[in-house]
């Protein structure tokens, strides 16, 4: 289980979660003790970002009990929670996962926000660089994340890099992010009685999209699934899967029964095609099937092998 | 001030209530004393609806939080979280109002149900009539507000229908309502072994739109103002208006610092149209003005003098 | 292929449609041809009910050009249209499908509106009972559409009623629609001077629910294929699900190569969960499996050897 | 009115506009003629970006219609389609103006992208630079557009930079962004056998904010409106608002109607406050009011006389 670690906080910031972790107030609204635990603290992500959970709302409970509002006299005799919820993920009854909420502050790289932010259904509040000086600080991949461009996927990795080429591109990614900064920050010219500075909302056109930002992001339990779905898919790039990897743990901790349903019915699992499912039901009825009469892409024909942890039957000899 | 009242609930709803209420633990989260004051508790609405709060995420602080991390270092200068609640509110700066959110518990007839959920920025659990029987339960209105059509506006109410008409009003509404649903619980046959029984499905089409129906109905607080801006409103209908008034003063125990800008802001003041802004450029700067040259219709020319609450210059005559 | 059949509307709206038909004009936007052919006519659902297309923006092309875009020259390789629309599909790329645009015009009983609004990522502009008095029109099941409850599920239908319950269920609905309908009339009072007449806005709550309404809905195509694909599955309500049938059978005219890849990959096939593939794997492995080591549950493990078309293996022995 | 012009574009584009521009159809859709004559061509903005509006579906029509679905029979006396749709954005009906859709091409730098996408109530293909690589375009402002920061105001903008300051913004804007792009070019490798290449997801990380972008954006007439009243007002960063000011002048051209109705009463006009209405009665009675005794800040009371063309009345002395 990962940990919280304030180190890396600007110390203005740490005092801050200390001065909001040392008030407690009694409530009648649903708790949990583990999300208690880890309020405010910040868990570390990548060189300088961070996820932390500022507020939430409902439990596993809430669930629930939206679930037999709607279902009413029919659910009970569903009496054990567990199987409820487990009913609902199966059959994609969503509408009361969005019963439960959780709102976190979030460090990250521009370019990790510009992909994140296409997942509309959720609250956002961004540090405004119209209003205010971004902090220097830039997202700089350590060497065995230095991937180098697939040679069969448009848009994945392929192996490190490595040697001088490695080195190089770490120089070039450090001094122009550093450049572009002190750049930045001259054209400002706030402690500069001789220049007028140039606007915040202009000069911020200078940083690279390394720099960091961050954000208040606010998310109902449904829409959540469904960005960790994407996010925390092994297709997905890696700055953001690691943000993602670290919401799906505090998502344990939070609803751990809808957490155990959400990996057994998405995130394990798989979805077979009209296809897939006719070679699938072909093969368990001891059929011969080779791709040529399958009805799949080549493409599609190996990754449905690999999917089932099968050896490829065309290709067995 | 509104006062809870749970004579209404069924006594397995009062009862879970008051375990409910019971139950008090430790948080960390932004807690308001007056909202646990009345949590999970119901406000009567019309003759068998009501409202009750479930649960709450974040308070004033929540919206100055927020606005801070957005306007980052150019906001410190407003030192004063009153000063920069109203400055947001003024300048329409709806983020960081959805940064706080609402749950709420409502029973209410199906006519006013179909109104309401046209509020697409919400989330909802309806009880379903699919799973479940629904209870025996009409809104029949008081005859004080059992008015005639209007005879100058399509969508209003006129003078409060009297006597024999009134009356046989009364007692079709009643009528019908206990006859479609006696019909509705033979049809579904559930407590007569010699009927098949009709799907549930199915039964529910013969009830009236008068019949209640309940839900969990979940917001945040820039789209609730905007609900509570619209059905709050004098022009709303009725039925719908007493609910969001209730809900405004819940509003008002919430956050309360909020309530009191949409109050300045939004509820109260007027919006000048083009044409209408120039009147009052003219009016003020001591000018004549007459519908004829002010580029406004007659009726906007009332509306705004109305609105204005100064006499019709025209008419002064 | 289904047909339109203007036999059912209002003289009024034939003539309407007639007129609009009339009119082409030349357009330099996207034009498909099947949908030229169709536009604006009716085609009949239920028995007074109707769907038809009055407008779309699109084709196949229009998702292609937005992926293309997106992929830039990433996508200049796969220079096969019907390629790319089938790995969008496959992979779950949703916002090229939502480039492609469609509005309806909709007849339809109150009950089915109410569970399709549900739908919130749509347009609506539904005909106000509160300006306007509805039609005499109720939805009333054809006698093989009179299903009985499940006996072992709370959701759907069972066995068709029978005999003199049969008759009795249609006499009832026919008979309280008619007379809810007739003391609305009453109670409006619009052609009887001694009435004054009761509010629009109130005299509607006395109707059924079975009560025809009609609305303008306007989706775009990513949103449709998840209501379709909701509401055209088995389980969903009948009464709903016609609907759902015509409007697939005019996507696969308006968008014929996203339509064969929705069917191949969303409404064909089916989602294996965790313990399901397990299960699979180890099927295709050539051991035995029983529901007591599998991890489903016995529902899931039934569900499981239905969907891939093979006997139960426990039940075999 | 603005032309459009098509010598920015690549000649790739260039052709493919002129290839769709020379097919036309025939249509029973509602039609605009001014929309066809600029369909697909591109209007520049900045330096390097366009707008070029390809598709759009409905007219000033197409709002009246649904209007008259909604208000039925109680539209039959609303006779004139100007005067409903003046009605509907007087009243703030907003649902018919959903009715009508437009989809934009659009070429813009990434913080300007940035800002635009937090209007969530559209649709987005995004050039992806995980798959692409970007063109080597960037945003630098003309000399009269380099303003100062404001000094009263912390988003705004103050006088245009001059002299020494204003040459050496220029240089270093224009140095790293051509310093960073050429490393982004170097780190990629595509044309370089000796080196991996950094994979695409990676490299883009280098590039400044003032690199362009461009982007499918799809949007309903209402919300486009709602994002024309915030970003082609005058207190919008100059950078997105002449984007803004080409969409409002492209919507004159579709809906002369609502945009002259927009126009009316939204963009003109002015929202009064409860206590700036208030202000207003008592000096249209003819009362002296200051703003000591107005209930409004200093800061209001300023903005309340200058937006009503008056003289502030506490200066007059």
């Amino acid at each position: 289980m990962i940990e919280p670690d304030a180190t890396r906080l600007d110390p203005t910031l740490q005092a801050e979660i200390e001065a909001l972790r040392g008030q407690t107030a009694a409530t009648r609204r649903a708790t949990v003790d583990a999300m208690e635990d880890i309020l405010h603290q910040p868990f570390p992500v990548l060189d300088h970002g961070f996820v932390r959970v500022v507020d939430y709302m409902g439990d596993d409970g809430a669930v629930v009990q939206a679930a037999r509002v709607s279902y009413g006299r029919g659910t009970r005799r569903v009496n054990e929670d567990r199987g409820l919820i487990r009913y609902l993920m199966r059959h994609r009854h969503t509408t009361p996962f969005e019963m439960a909420e959780i709102k976190y502050h979030i460090k990250l790289p521009i370019f990790v926000a510009r992909q994140w932010i296409r997942h509309r259904t959720a609250n956002v509040n961004e540090y405004s660089a119209r209003y205010s000086v971004l902090d220097k600080e830039f997202y700089i991949p350590t060497p065995e994340n230095l991937a180098a461009q697939s040679t069969d996927n448009r848009q994945g990795r392929g192996a490190v890099l490595e040697g001088a080429e490695a080195a190089e591109v770490l120089d070039l990614l450090r001094g122009d992010a550093m450049r572009c900064y002190g750049n930045y920050a001259r054209m400002l010219g706030e402690d500069d009685d001789d220049r007028q500075g140039l606007a915040r909302e202009l000069a911020r056109m200078n940083l690279t999209l390394n720099t960091y930002t961050q954000w208040y992001w606010k998310v109902d339990l449904h829409n959540l699934m469904h960005f960790l779905s994407l996010r925390a898919d092994s297709h997905a790039q890696y700055e953001i899967r690691v943000y993602a990897e670290i919401m799906l743990d505090l998502m344990a901790r939070w609803v751990p029964i809808v957490h155990e349903a959400f990996q057994d019915y998405r995130m394990g699992g798989m979805h077979l095609s009209r296809a897939g499912l006719a070679v699938v039901r072909r093969a368990l009825a001891g059929e011969a099937v080779t791709q040529a009469d399958s009805g799949l892409s080549p493409r599609e024909w190996r990754e449905l092998w690999q999917a089932l942890g099968r050896p490829d039957p065309d290709a067995a000899g």
